[in-house]
């Protein structure tokens, strides 16, 4: 569509059409037949049937068949014809459920997040979607918050990659292509340091901390070209992000020029009131649309308030106008003008959710997101033993976590992936119940610890199949206590008295609090929620059919008092050696190091690393180690690179992952791997918040994680 | 002295005799008969028998016989006969020892606050004493960082006030006065917010946290003309405060008018290195200097490098000159340049140390200190009562708490105190092994538990004396378990199995996890380290001749997952109303609120409030509150007024208190208890760091805690 055709269209607008296309309304706002009951949400929103012919976007409704319907309805009302936006929260996956997020960060394979976002593009596109609202980039650093398992983890380098990656797979070249829906990259910003981990808590961080931790992965989706910006529900600098005008206009917009759609989230704009940042629905319509947010989410302080405002004097039309060209700029870009229903098409949509090809991808992404934790060689299991399965999620196919829908008959439970790979005679469960739900009321399952034991003494092997309950993970879901139930903790107690190797397989949306039973099990895999593949990747790596690969995106705290815990903290001024000395940072009743650190993880193979060397190559650093695969079993190793900057102006961080590669080695086989350490690598914001380069003393890095590392000091 | 004595002096000296004025050591370099042995710590710091002879400070040297003698030998040898001003940590009193910060701070009276100041200046200064690194404001919410011993808690009114009667006892009105020391307010700033509660760690928080919470308690000793300030360890926005020149000179001289000495911690000037800001001893000077720290602490980077900078012109000379003005400007304020020895009097010190008017005062403040948390009517005890004492703190005089030296052969145990009240025949004690500290690797009491069970099954009431150890609180003592150890746990579920009431009194220096004892417990009594009377004033709190006033400054987290937990935070989009509502701000396994909150404390009185009202009286808004004694017991109430900013252009703290009142109330006895309303309440730091009042809504509460509040919204 030409430039000219939208800015004749604005011209054409009413206010009131105007700040109705700003407005997002939930489905039922447009589903029905006849015009919209006035007497029920849309009283209580004091909109009327004028404005919901108007209002530019909905979320959450799915199926070809019902977004054809609702479009068409649409647009024999909508005065301008311009087209209704169908965005939704496709997050890890439309039907064909992938890995959480924080799962697939610890694919460490940007890839595999790519994948995992075309296919959700092309089973949501078909099902009528045109947007989604993911990736979710927010870094995260305390697992009591409910919603890590959405992030990518605690690192701005990774978490960058991966959300970039994930804009790629959602949006690919162009937004008019079949099988291609825009994304959202949200929460802008720093949603993911609540206080306390509590979920919608204040957020209180210095701006030094913001840009260099927080800001990095919003960005990287913007600099790929991500069609839409999430703001907040959290406060930075004691203003509600949605109202944040230097948070959305200076830095989103004037310093990254984003010129796509910034998005509220649900109800953001009225909870400024919450808030008390805005006294009622004018302040906060001004004080939103002055920062720079185009679409107001599931309130309507715009449709009620901001025509007066504009009227008064005291809101610039303009500020409305760009709205909504950028609003009518994204269904341009979505080609909605010449084809309101996209590539919607309930044949395509049959054929393509759960297809075989999606199934095998999300298989594939899943055995790549699992982390063992630990193993005395009991793994991978062999073929001819009788296998012991205890736990809620021995047989649960509810693993599919937040974000993921209730369809879960689809899913492959523990209990199927290994009886895909063993006779069922060589299988027994124990103590399957379904593991109760916190925010139901319900803590534990049932205690059958002694009928477990029993019904399993003749097993070769035992896995325990516990976790936390997927109702527990995700918005709103956060959490004091980080223990497996009581009940889970004393079964792996008492299985692993039996005498028989015991192998926990963790399913988890965070990293819980897993000390207490470490040393009651010969092998520890975290297994996280891995969707619809869940049991057949689990039963892959338990088997050696897929030989893990995964590492950790995200510290295991050893305890939750610990928290926070991360590997890119500053320096302090009088850091620990280990030893018991007292006037030095660290705790007297546990270690500063958390129980699993950042990129650590497992694997069949065992990789010996050496030769490290840092060299110049004319202008060029570059820093290169050895690996060996000294083992017969071919695998997949992440070789990471850490910086840390020994002094500069400001504190910097002990260690930053600055690269990584993957590199397959066959038994016996060899690399060399290297890197070449680039100035850009070297930057900083500085106190005055100017990404500089400062020349002076580095440490290089090289290692299998962040703790396990070889060192060279070189000066630039 | 003239100023013209000073200037003339500054004139006369050279730069090294000026750096190392501006150099602190420790007494092992002054206190030989012979010249400093050039082996050793000297040597170390690269500082030659010249520049002793100059060094302005020296630290923690005690006894006026010895520091007579120490300023003596110093005179002979400073070529301007200059004297030495000796600086000491005396926290919360010299000999005699009054209760640890906190528990001062939960006395809600600034006036116990201040007379433990005097008389720590009474005995210090007979000692010979000049300085004390004391009162420490900084702001806590952190219970795992073992230094909230040393803070009043976590209101920055309450601390404010706390605070500036500290210095004010310390300094009285003229410091030439026998009897009278500078004080020294610490950290600066923000040093009571590590990251984790651990000690030394990153401080990151915005710069609206830091003017709202954080600073005003250390400006309110500036105010009320604190002769010293201490810089912290922690960064503040990436920079060590020792080398922040945006909080030293900026906000602490050229703001807030400070024209006395600032001094750096221990060793924080040579930590910039650690730090990473400063790339050797020449950066950390310069930097160290220009951010206006006068007084380098147990490093040496002044004396060794500062001189070069000066004359390569990278320093300006004024810098220095400013800096040694200072410092003889203090010393002449406490009359050393007359009188050297200013009252340091072994005769005086032994008549003054622990004398009987002193230990009166340490017993009434520490009964002021004491918090009851829960009474189901046990307390307080009939004297003709059997009583049982169990636990670590049963018999042990281990109870000054951090800071307070190590002669405890003065202190009055429980048992001790007890004795005093009932005949030592109705005393039974048991399992009164020294509880182990953690610091030095043992962690718990010797389970002795069905012995002491055994020994107290014949007593009609049991006393329950456990915490945690005086060792693992303060400087260096951060915790990430805040439980009671295994085996005091298990005491207390034991000792309640033999059905007699069992009253648990916990000495702690940190509000402690005590959720998993308190339903075990018929009344709870929070005895803190209360120092030298500790015995007398919780017997006096038990047997009721002291009706306990105590309100807790800091809250009592229901778990170590739920922290940070404190009652002024500010309002979230999404605050939970208590059900279980999921998409709103809580934990799904533990409540919001703490299990005690700030504010709250019991009394053998019963206050009833009622009539609460907010007036009109001309200009003056007042409000008011009328509060019985529904009891036969005369005792104290602590009314208390909190005021929340319901809108304003940033978000403001649910709660702020704003005024308490200290009432004494009869049996059967009312009282009106009234507020003025001032518009200096209502001001707070805007966005813009602006201190400001906007007119709008405000809801005003009184009440006894600052959860139990009566509110009614005003408009201004």
């Amino acid at each position: 569509m030409a430039k000219e055709f939208i800015e004749k269209l604005v011209k054409e607008m009413t206010i009131e059409e105007k700040l109705a296309q700003m407005t997002q309304l939930s489905p039922d706002f447009f589903d029905t037949d006849e015009s919209v009951d006035l007497t029920g949400p849309a009283k209580e929103m004091n909109i009327d049937t004028d404005c919901i012919k108007n209002v530019g976007s909905t979320l959450n409704a799915f199926g070809a068949e019902k977004l054809i319907k609702m479009q068409e309805k649409y647009l024999k009302e909508n005065p301008h014809k311009i087209p209704l936006i169908f965005m939704a929260d496709v997050i890890h996956g439309y039907k064909t459920i992938f890995p959480i997020p924080l799962a697939m960060g610890c694919s460490f394979n940007p890839d595999a997040c790519k994948k995992a976002a075309e296919v959700a593009a092309k089973e949501s596109s078909a099902a009528g979607i045109h947007l989604t609202f993911a990736p979710m980039a927010d870094l995260v650093r305390d697992p009591r918050w409910g919603r890590v398992m959405e992030s990518p983890g605690e690192d701005p380098y990774l978490n960058s990659l991966m959300t970039a990656a994930a804009v790629k797979g959602f949006q690919g070249e162009d937004l008019k292509e079949n099988g291609k829906i825009a994304a959202c990259v949200k929460h802008f910003a720093g949603y993911g340091a609540p206080e306390g981990g509590r979920d919608y808590n204040t957020v209180d961080i210095s701006t030094g901390m913001l840009y260099e931790f927080y800001l990095p992965a919003y960005k990287a989706a913007v600099d790929v070209g991500v069609k839409m910006v999430m703001t907040s529900f959290n406060i930075l600098d004691r203003i509600p992000s949605t109202a944040n005008k230097k948070l959305v206009r200076e830095i989103l917009r004037e310093k990254w020029g984003f010129d796509g759609v910034v998005i509220s989230d649900f109800n953001s704009v009225g909870e400024t009131l919450i808030h008390g940042v805005s006294e009622n629905g004018e302040e906060a319509a001004a004080k939103c649309i002055e920062a720079g947010v185009d679409i107001e989410m599931m309130s309507t302080c715009y449709i009620n308030f901001a025509k007066k405002l504009i009227e008064e004097g005291k809101l610039p039309m303009e500020l409305v106008d760009e709205a909504v060209t950028r609003i009518l700029e994204l269904k341009d870009e979505l080609g909605l003008f010449e084809n309101p229903y996209k590539d919607a098409n309930p044949e395509k949509e049959k054929e393509l959710l759960l297809c075989k090809e999606h199934r095998e991808a999300a298989r594939d992404v899943a055995a790549q997101s699992i982390v063992l934790l630990k193993n005395d060689g009991v793994l991978p299991l062999k073929k001819g033993l009788k296998v012991g399965i205890a736990g809620p999620f021995a047989t649960s196919r509810n693993v599919l976590g937040g974000w993921a829908g209730k369809d879960i008959e689809n899913v492959v439970s523990l209990y199927e992936g290994i009886s895909s790979k063993i006779p069922g005679t060589m299988i027994k469960t124990a103590m399957t119940s379904e593991l109760g739900a916190m925010q139901e009321g319900i803590f534990d399952v049932e205690d059958r610890v002694d009928e477990a034991c029993e019904q399993l003494a003749d097993c070769d092997v035992i896995i325990a199949a516990v976790g936390e309950s997927p109702s527990d993970v995700g918005e709103g879901a956060s959490k004091a206590y980080l223990r497996l139930s009581p009940n889970q903790e004393k079964m792996i107690f008492e299985l692993k008295k039996l005498g028989k190797p015991v192998i926990v397989v963790v399913f988890s949306g965070r990293p819980m609090e897993i000390k207490p039973v470490l040393g009651h099990a010969d092998a520890l895999v975290q297994a996280w929620f891995l969707g619809t593949e869940s049991g057949n990747a689990i039963a892959d790596v338990l088997f050696g059919d897929y030989n893990p690969s995964g590492r950790l995106s995200m510290s295991f705290p050893q305890t939750v008092g610990q928290i926070p815990v991360y590997y890119n903290c500053y320096g302090t001024g009088r850091p620990s050696d280990g030893t018991l000395q007292r006037y030095v940072s660290r705790y007297l009743d546990c270690p500063n190091e958390p129980l699993f650190c950042f990129g650590y993880g497992l694997s069949y193979s065992n990789f010996v690393y050496s030769g490290f060397k840092v060299e110049k190559d004319g202008e060029k650093i570059i820093a290169s180690v050895s690996i060996e695969n000294n083992s017969d079993i071919p695998g997949k190793e992440t070789v990471q690179l850490y910086i840390r900057d020994v002094a500069s102006s400001v504190v910097r961080p002990l260690k930053e992952l600055k690269g990584f590669q993957q590199i397959w080695l066959e038994g016996g086989e060899s690399k060399t791997v290297s890197f070449e350490i680039t100035k850009d690598m070297l930057k900083f914001w500085n106190y005055d918040l100017e990404y500089v380069f400062e020349p002076g003393e580095f440490d290089i890095m090289i290692g299998r994680n962040s703790e396990d590392v070889m060192v060279e000091r070189i000066k630039i």
